[in-house]
């Protein structure tokens, strides 16, 4: 698909059929999300792929809004032992969402669909998760991504807003 | 282009020609940024344009990787009014950064070259964006992303690590 089609095109999907996603497509997701860029590419982050029912079920009871029924989730998680020392560190929470981005458009360019809950920094949900996958100390869980066969098709949506550009020319 | 072509090609360009990028293509940038998710859509993003050449030399040398001659940067502010309150506001940071993803993304399609900058929450180079842009209180410079016609090319990468890969299945 292209580009510019793929980026109107993603929208949040919470609905989803029974089938499966491919190991051949779980792998094309991940080989998207680490193509992100990275601080100093120190690429701080970790890709927990979870299709085992109990631990699903875990995971939708982590947050208020992870009550999603899908196949598919991957925990994006921050690796703070890769990351860089100091006033730097903080940057594996960008480079993670930037990679979470790349997962999202690659997944409507495979005709999946899916949705971005956030967990990170809200501490329950963290904690909440950090239990579910048994995460060590040193990962931190930015976010569930659920992922599946769509069920529902939200329509494609621009939604520039001249009001949030400032130009200095 | 192709999402997937998109995706490995987008790598760091730090040298450009002097051409200026045009504002047909300044616009499909934030078109792209624009479509990127926010949590509980609030887009807390706000977009900053600038090819002022006094304005261009400052960001140089608000911090210490920003020193890139390049016809146009926009720097990526988090906007707190719009934000969440309370423990839902720090997600502005993860929402910008998908924006950001998505403007490097498009602007490989668009045969340009960028390059992302970090600036929060390196406390100094905010300050020294704040101040070159004159931004209100509520606006935080998440990063400077430069700009414009690359004069390298840096080869297309995977950077796939199935080290960073754990399925629970």
């Amino acid at each position: 698909m292209e580009l510019s089609e793929a980026l109107f095109k993603r929208r949040s999907v919470r609905k989803f059929t029974a089938e499966p996603v491919s190991e051949e497509n779980v792998l094309e997701l991940l080989h998207a999300g680490m193509s992100g860029p990275s601080a100093c590419n120190k690429t701080p982050w970790e890709f927990f792929v979870i299709t085992k029912p109990e631990v699903l079920e875990k995971l939708r009871k982590a947050a208020r809004y992870s009550k999603i029924e899908a196949p598919l989730a991957i925990v994006v998680c921050g690796n703070l032992s890769k990351a860089l020392p100091s006033q730097l560190s903080p940057f594996w929470i960008q480079d993670c969402s930037a990679a979470t981005e790349n997962i999202l458009l690659r997944a409507v360019d495979l005709e999946l669909g899916a949705v971005w809950c956030g967990i990170h920094p809200m501490k329950t949900a963290e904690k909440n998760v950090r239990e579910a996958l048994s995460l060590p100390e040193k990962f931190i869980p930015l976010n569930i991504i659920y992922i599946g066969h769509p069920s529902e098709e939200p329509e494609a949506r621009d939604q520039f807003n001249e009001k949030k550009v400032h130009y200095i020319k």
